[in-house]
């Protein structure tokens, strides 16, 4: 790991020059030094253990609440996870070095594209320790260098994880400085390197909005932004209603704290009287708060009246608003005016309308007759995600090994000129 | 065209909304207003040339260079091309809708992704009022409202052409706002636009080195860079030399003031005695002033002495760099050291160089035996560019159409849920 005397210019020409290397890296070497790390979690975890146990020590004698301590917390099994999760990053194909659209132009010029790694990653986050693993890990499978900026609080596991990294790729011959900890949690030290985009390819931040926003107001590198998620279910006129009940459910209820998890139900007019009140039953049994616009609580009135901020609101728990209206144009408008441009759904039978959702929200992914919390890279067929990103530039939507590459133009030629 | 009063604030707003109209706006009615947008440049021809006048005489006055002030003049021909590019832009496919990679996951699900627009682009470019249309033209198309900033030189053509569009755009019904030119060519117009992103979503610079790394550093919005091409030829042990000579050749001298144009020339030493004689007879012979390396100047005396400078130049003139290489290795070694990812290309006979040099140089474009001067969005199959990336991110050589849109997940399902 960098000693602190590095600066951090130093830091990302290291990464700049371990790009270089891996970009031609071979698959196998990749994959040893995955292979490689996830033995040393496995043999090394009294190291881990005994570090995190100083960062949680930290954490509870600053005060740290019980949600992020938990977060912060490794376990045996935890290690195990995380073990697991690197193995299933070396199952999954390299795409560095994939041709794709190869084409003969009329001189006899063939043009495709090759698949090429984006050079040096910056990821910023927050307290868990586990993203040291596995966001390297798919950093260093797309051919990328790394350069790590975990919070604080996860300081001490964080050195350890990135110590085991060292040692992983020393030992497969890929260079050390693939897979770099920032040695300081001072903001400053990111402000610092948001500078370098001589150096430094592109920034992902993984946290809350401020940390978002604060990186993409001060970054001259590009950032994929993964903002919150306000996701929408909308019930069309016709909707098989115990289908749209199913998926309103499953879509708040089984994992509420996390981006892809329903906010809010739109509902058509003309199913809201028959489906309003099996829905909210239901959602209250599985002990959902609804809240709920002035037509909702005609039909249903034991709901809290939602007010105008509801409609942005990301909950990340169990709280639903709900709004009927008068058609599915009102239902997209109301998309474009509150979304977040993260998942939306659709519940109809309409074929005409289902099209027509599916080409008017442009939201990072549009669902017909699914849950939200499809919106996923593993569920998605992607694989392991290294985020989701609600900017359209690069990626949209979950970002997997592909994502984490470009592409460039090959030509083969049989000694054209351009005349 | 948006009056002074109008805060630019004001104008990207109006270009969020247009462009959310323009998303889903129909191949047909786009294609009608690009078609009426000819027929107005036309029509309107003495409009065009008398507002050029204007801008032509106050640059004689600023005493602009010769070279400026051919880039700044119209004329009956060149806005005959400007309709013809037009038309070229209708007869390209539109990208928007286009759905690929549809996939059946293990549940049923169907997931596939769907091309859609970027949103709102912001061109920055400097002299050329054609760029007013083209440029625009291409945004059109590919479903984006685009604001342009001109160079202060063509102020009054671009009005003028741009006045034009809102004629086209509103005979169409599209939104008006889908082409707005910026209402003041003050530098701090550009500063305050680059703070906007919230309503604009990418930023082309056309120009300059000056121009694009000024936009990068001020930017809180993506910018696709567009820097030098610093273009290498490498002449491979066992290369065809007369292939190698009439490659030289044309991608040296046929337009040596672009960006694709050669600029050094690398040879293997195993062939420098034999190459280099002949390669020097015919660029003196065409009138390219040759600078070589010492080994190079051992070979053909009658060379000028390469300095450590020129290795970085871009010379945009007849000018050539020379350097002998110990081989490829080298080679590629010189081309990441001062090339500018924008072209290189290798003339070999050897597959296993030919395969090596295509994987391991990862500039925009790599090419096997045929000359630079193919790095362009038409010759390789795209159709009209908007500017050549050299940056990673989203996209890497010429944009076209595609370039200037993103993929959405679109996922049809049948009720799943998430367990």
């Amino acid at each position: 790991m960098a000693s602190t005397n590095v600066s951090l210019t130093e830091l990302a020409k290291g990464a700049r020059n371990a790009s270089n290397a891996l970009a031609s890296a071979s698959t196998a070497s990749k994959d040893a030094a995955l292979e490689r790390m996830a033995e040393l979690l496995l043999r090394h975890e009294s190291i881990l253990l005994e570090a995190n146990a100083k960062d949680l020590a930290q954490g509870q004698a600053q005060g740290l609440t019980d949600a992020l301590l938990d977060r912060l917390t490794l376990t045996p099994a935890r290690i195990r996870e995380m073990a697991e999760a690197l193995r299933e990053i070396i199952a999954l194909s390299d795409p560095v070095g994939e041709i794709s659209e190869m084409n003969v132009q009329p001189n006899g010029l063939q043009v495709g594209r090759m698949r090429i790694p984006l050079g040096v990653i910056l990821m910023i986050y927050e307290a868990r320790p586990n993203v040291t693993c596995d966001a390297a890990a798919l950093c260093l499978k797309s051919g990328n260098a790394v350069i790590l900026r975990g919070g604080s609080e996860a300081l001490h596991a964080n050195q350890a994880i990135a110590g085991l990294w060292q040692l992983a790729l020393k030992e497969s011959g890929l260079p050390e400085a693939s897979v770099q900890l920032v040695p300081t949690t001072d903001r400053a030290a990111i402000d610092e390197l948001l500078q370098l985009h001589e150096y430094i390819d592109l920034v992902i931040p993984r946290g809350g909005e401020g940390l978002i926003r604060r990186v993409v107001e001060r970054s001259k590198i590009p950032v994929i932004q993964h903002y919150k998620g306000v996701c929408h279910l909308y019930v069309d006129e016709g909707a098989d209603l115990g289908m749209a009940e199913k998926l309103t459910l499953n879509s708040k209820v089984q994992r509420p704290s996390v981006c892809n998890a329903l906010e809010t139900l739109l509902v058509h007019q003309a199913v809201a009287p028959a489906f309003l009140p099996r829905v909210v039953a239901t959602l209250h049994k599985a002990g959902v708060s609804v809240r709920g616009c002035e037509q909702t609580r005609r039909v249903v009135p034991d709901v809290a009246p939602a007010s105008e901020a509801d409609w942005s609101e990301e909950y990340l728990n169990l709280t639903l608003s709900v709004k009927v209206v008068t058609d599915m144009n009102q239902a997209i408008a109301h998309i474009q005016r509150y979304g977040s441009l993260h998942t939306e759904t659709i519940v109809t039978e309409s074929f005409s309308n289902a099209q027509a959702f599916l080409r008017l929200v442009n939201s990072s992914c549009v669902l017909v007759n699914a849950s939200t919390r499809f919106n996923d890279g593993s569920q998605l067929g992607l694989g392991a995600e290294i985020g989701i990103s609600t900017s359209k530039l690069h990626a949209f939507g979950p970002m997997g090994l592909r994502q984490l590459t470009t592409q460039k133009f090959i030509v083969l030629g049989q000694g054209q000129i351009r005349s």
